[in-house]
């Protein structure tokens, strides 16, 4: 574990902010009264400490930043290298935020941690927003990290240690939340985790410059107007993918509805290619995409009627049925071997541990051009049925969240086709550069006054 | 190869029929003329021989038999122990019909074969329908079995070797085609793939009593009411199970579009299943599915959320990602290997041959488990998918075909509660006692003249 060096920026100092019935100062709403910059920063703090996650953070000029993360590298956590400078923000921050999962039962998934600090130069005004994850099998560096940014704040701000709040969403981390709280001796806040992603996402359109792109093969990042053109995003289709995928139907401000999902998602990937690849990470995965060929286990149209089969309109190329070409190559591989043509017999070696001892026969299939298949199948099929979600709630914009995207191409590629080939061009996906924070960062916004952000987007309405 | 006995009854004997263009003697339509049943035999043969397939079938009084088939039993071919007996069929019928695919591409798919025999005991009436299949691997088997029938053709009917035709249907297997041709000596006439599907459903929901059904695990075959009610049975969904996945909206006769289907059909559970098992047929795939706890290797609700995620309306057991747990004991496992803890390092057995060297690693998992996560996965997938696309074209029935389904109760169950969960109980899933021979009894059926049949079904409107 590498916690964060002692150079590193302070994650708590500045101005204290104030509780969520005071009206928000920076709300572009003529109709709300503004409130002095600068208070009391003793009072605040003491207002902090009664409702902790309810200082609202000044968003004013917002941008993504492009220098380097000053935590240290490690390979206990990642560090996005896309920070959120919030240049006007300068009061105390008392909580940070983390989004996980259960780590005992679930495997693959990443814990998210949003906190802010303020900047290294003394001159330099307000502070940013930092997004690192962690493996969740390295839990404890997590809460290692947490310890040392809890450090800072009371070295800082020299106040009681229960000042400090975590807020936390995500899938039922509950004995993590148990270990955190046992080890800074902080409260840990739980929140919904589906509204926080809701809450993180309206934040990252509203609020955030070059934040939401298009993607396309000839221009792969093409960042949507700011601010956004009609002012009003909603209505809005939200998908999620995780281990699974969740659709969400957002109306309005914290106006949601989970109208489906497919349990078709990273998890699948992730967890049938590292039985048939043998790559060690998402990463890796990847990468072995990148260099495959679906075509030589998937059945294409082509492969069936020689061309397309132009009368319903698919082309050659299209995918007819995803590893479709493997079972007859490998029952023609098999028979071979028991043939004796190429000395391949079963082995107990080929048996697959636990198993039920039935062995595993010769393959002739390359890691690289499964993981493309799959890659293709789980994107597709996602696509298309996030196609027909917009459609059936007359959804026009699609937004792509969660960790499994993790700005790969080849996956952006096949849900963008996938959406503007079943539309027909009317819907349109749209990607986020923070695509795997929306919930750490909702959590971390949670609980804004009303009225809160210069677009309005956390009004409780 | 066996071919069928010499006591095998008479595939073409009877009565013969006329052409497309006389109008149907068993029509119910009071508006159309009847004509008389009996003809003068030879000119109908010539007639045949000018339009093969232009016979009319008389489905009059059609049941499903309960008697086995007569044909020898044969590693080659399976027959269908449910033959469709036509006691009114009189008629000599001088055509067969095939549906295959491209056997040189396509794995794991059944070539079908239909065709007409009179009964065996001279005081039986009529005839009936065969239903035989053949694993694509052994074409030549198929063509042998044809070559049986055209030899008591000939016998029976005294006729030039012209006059058996084949009417073909399926994807591309142009090879097969030659290969019959050549081998016959006959025509093959190719007949639209999507189109004899159609025919063929509709055949056997307007004409044939006790064929469809739904599924309950309470009451796993619930007939339908012969005649269906409404008589109307348009519109509807057809999703054909193949390697891949049709969906067909059926507006009326031979109306027809491809309105959607998936990647993710039989081919990817066999595909993937040969790879992860070792299971070498469907049957050893789906006994294990049988056997199998998804639980082990799925994550569901539960295993995140402690309970259901009641917020959303998410049981405990719904599964929230298939194949969800399968990375992180994958790389738990892994762990362990390379910390010597169970000794059970790679070697060079591990390698998948042809997969660019990459280890195959060490696994936990039971085939039975991971055959039944995979047959839930696809399976819950395909119902979503045409629940959403019945939902789009408002259609109430959706009607399962195709070689995927075999009859297995999971299957059926889970499309069944595919099709209830997401319709909220509003539309209803289909099978049907010969899902597999939609398109081989359309190609049968094709060229039937106008305002045939005693529901109108095949009306060429």
């Amino acid at each position: 574990m590498s916690p964060p060096s002692s150079t590193h920026p302070d994650p708590t100092a500045g101005e204290p902010g104030r509780a969520a019935s005071t009206p928000a100062a920076h709300s572009t709403s003529a109709a709300v009264p503004t409130r002095p910059r600068r208070t009391t920063a003793q009072s605040d703090i003491h207002e902090t400490i009664l409702h902790p996650g309810n200082v609202r953070i000044n968003v004013q000029g917002a941008f993504i930043v492009s220098d380097e993360p000053t935590t240290p590298r490690s390979d206990d956590y990642e560090h996005d290298p896309r920070d959120i400078r919030l240049p006007n923000h300068t009061a105390v921050v008392s909580h940070v935020a983390v989004d996980a999962r259960n780590p005992l039962t679930i495997g693959g998934s990443l814990a998210k941690l949003v906190y802010f600090s303020r900047e290294p130069e003394e001159s330099s005004l307000g502070g940013r927003l930092n997004f690192l994850k962690f493996e969740t099998d390295r839990i404890d560096s997590c809460i290692e990290f947490m310890r040392k940014l809890q450090a800072d704040y009371r070295r800082q701000n020299g106040s009681a240690p229960e000042e400090l709040c975590v807020m936390a969403t995500g899938g039922g981390a509950f004995k993590f939340y148990d270990k955190i709280r046992e080890a800074l001796g902080v409260e840990v806040i739980r929140e919904d985790e589906m509204e926080c992603l809701i809450i993180g996402l309206d934040f990252f359109i509203t609020e955030i410059p070059d934040e939401v792109f298009t993607y396309r093969e000839e221009s792969p990042m093409d960042f949507i107007p700011y601010p956004p053109q009609p002012p009003s995003i909603y209505p809005y289709l939200l998908v999620n993918i995780g281990s699974g995928v969740s659709m969400v139907k957002v109306s309005g401000p914290r106006q949601y509805e989970r109208i489906g999902g497919t349990s078709l998602g990273g998890g699948t990937l992730w967890g049938l290619l590292s039985l048939l690849t043998g790559a060690r990470n998402f990463d890796d995965m990847l990468k072995l995409a990148e260099k495959g060929d679906n075509s030589t286990v998937d059945l294409l149209v082509g492969d069936i009627y020689g061309a397309g089969y132009n009368k319903i309109g698919l082309k050659s190329t299209h995918i007819a049925s995803s590893f479709g070409k493997v079972y007859k190559m490998k029952c023609a591989a098999e028979r071979e071997a028991e043939d004796g043509c190429n000395g391949d017999h079963y082995s107990e070696h080929d048996h697959v541990p636990g198993s039920s001892e039935l062995p595993h026969p010769p393959a002739k299939f390359r890691s690289e051009d499964i993981s493309r298949s799959l890659l293709y199948a789980v994107s597709n099929n996602i696509g298309q049925i996030a196609y027909l979600h917009a459609e059936k709630h007359n959804l026009e914009k699609i937004y792509f969240g969660g960790s499994f995207i993790g700005g790969h191409a080849q996956t952006m590629h096949t849900l963008s086709y996938a959406i503007r080939f079943w539309s027909k061009g009317s819907k349109q996906a749209y990607f986020l550069r923070h695509e795997g924070y929306l919930g750490a960062v909702g959590a971390f916004l949670k609980r804004q006054p009303r009225n809160w952000g210069r677009r309005g987007s956390f009004e409780g309405r």
